[in-house]
């Protein structure tokens, strides 16, 4: 079983009709929905779901069209910074996929989306073919507005489709992304500069391990201070390795930890990479984790 | 969702048409079938399957009374002991199931066998209501041919049912216990006194930890000694704890671990125990771990 997450962001957030349909369209290809976060103030909404490759690619290009068909960019406000109607979709490998399943799958559909729907289209992140168009704020600079008018320059050349905007859905970025583990470690003291200090030691921006983002901030509720994480990609730097960093740290600066927490949804493989480490474990298959096995026997 | 594992023993293991039919009579009720494993010198079948605490119910007692009209004991021989057609049939709690699940499927498991199939039935281990019942070994003393004779006995009075033998399914022992971990540990040397002795001062008959039960012995494939163990109830012992009783061990005996292997299927709440340990998480849910989200959505 190879299971794709795709997360894409529509750009509507306040017509409850217009978004019950993509959501609709996005179903019907026989995807797994998980999440249908809409924001009004953004004007978009965060559709998660998960499956098969070819189901994800049928569901996203379903919701793709749908969305060039109800949302007209001409007529969109909103805060939060967009290309189209469709503006952004990542897939991420989890179990079983791998990142180049997921590159595939962001050409196949960036290539189907040109061919079909006449709408210009980005490759972004582990799916970009040059380096500046793995940033996703890069890609996007100016919005749709600037793109509008920039879009015949040949630095903005899409990677598939014409060199002009689709009259109301504007452009697409297509990309392939790690999963995403949100992973908080409390501090057992109100230090908050410690927690700062701890999480410029450990944070990639400031020299610290690879694809860890880290910020360190107080958390008034419990009057604990807080170093709160994105794991952007776990395979390269895994929990264990950066609590372990942060317990070195923490224990330079004469603080201890408390607990830690994870936010939202986590890989299983991010958890059994902590198991296997602390054990020595050799030879294990996730198809030994027996309600695993079971949900994978449900479905066959 | 509340899942319980039950792994019926039948007395079958040479007839493939006597356990195709018991199989089918088991899946009819919906659960999910895990594995069939018969054994024809033993002359028995070991099957297990997975499901809701109602269908697990059901599913059991489909198998137990095709088992009594398709196994005659008077002609069954085999190496292994056994009591019944049906010789012995625990529940497991598995995810979102307790023990106090379990001890209530047993009961009403009992007492709908002795009422609908007038069979005698005893309950064992978590489920026994003396402790001289805990053990099974205990309650199957001499087997089929001696329980016969003695049946009548006060000290073997059934707990459900008529004080005699069914004619031809004999008796059913029925009981709750938790899911059990096989997990080996492998020292980096032959020294295979050393494993003997770090498996003495591991395992709960000589004074080690609770719920361990261990063995030294050597691997002669990879000129391993080996740490051999059944962690009949991670709950009271985890995985971490006897790794890390194992390296103290081995470290006063100058031996070093090289690895570890978890043989066969294992619950992902003892996986997930070692996580929360290590990285001291807290407010975890297995709700969180994506799989078995997608897992639960599948089956809704």
């Amino acid at each position: 079983m190879k299971l794709v997450q795709c997360v894409p962001n529509f750009s509507e957030g306040r017509r409850p009709d217009v978004i019950d349909q993509i959501v609709a369209g996005v179903q019907s290809a026989g995807v797994t929905l998980l999440d249908v976060n809409p924001d009004a103030d953004h004007n978009r909404v965060v559709v998660t779901f998960v499956g098969e490759p070819d189901q994800v690619l049928e569901a996203a290009f379903r919701g793709i069209k749908l969305a060039s068909q109800l949302i007209n960019m001409e007529e969109h406000t909103g805060e939060h910074p967009r290309l189209g109607a469709t503006d952004v979709i990542p897939f991420v490998p989890l179990t079983g996929a791998t990142m180049a399943d997921c590159i595939a799958l962001a050409e196949t559909l960036g290539e189907k989306i040109a061919r079909e729907l006449d709408i210009p289209v980005y490759l972004y992140e582990s799916a970009a073919k040059v380096p500046e168009r793995r940033n996703l704020a890069d890609v996007r600079r100016g919005e749709y507005e600037a793109l509008k008018l920039e879009i015949g320059e040949p630095a903005r050349k899409p990677d598939f489709g014409p060199a002009r905007m689709h009259p109301t859905a504007g452009a697409v970025v297509v990309g392939a992304r790690p999963a995403l583990v949100a992973f908080n470690v409390n501090l057992d003291s109100d230090n908050v500069k410690a927690a700062k200090a701890i999480a410029k030691a450990v944070r990639q921006s400031s020299g610290g391990l690879p694809a860890v983002k880290a910020l360190g901030l107080m958390i008034e509720a419990n009057h604990q201070a807080q170093i709160s994480m994105n794991m952007v990609d776990f395979n390269m730097t895994g929990l264990l390795t950066v609590y372990r960093a942060i317990e070195v740290e923490a224990h330079k600066l004469g603080v201890g930890i408390a607990n830690s927490e994870i936010v939202g949804l986590v890989p299983v493989k991010a958890l059994l990479d902590v198991v296997m480490s602390e054990l020595k474990l050799t030879d294990f298959s996730l198809e030994q984790v027996l309600e695993l096995k079971l949900a994978a026997r449900n479905e066959g």
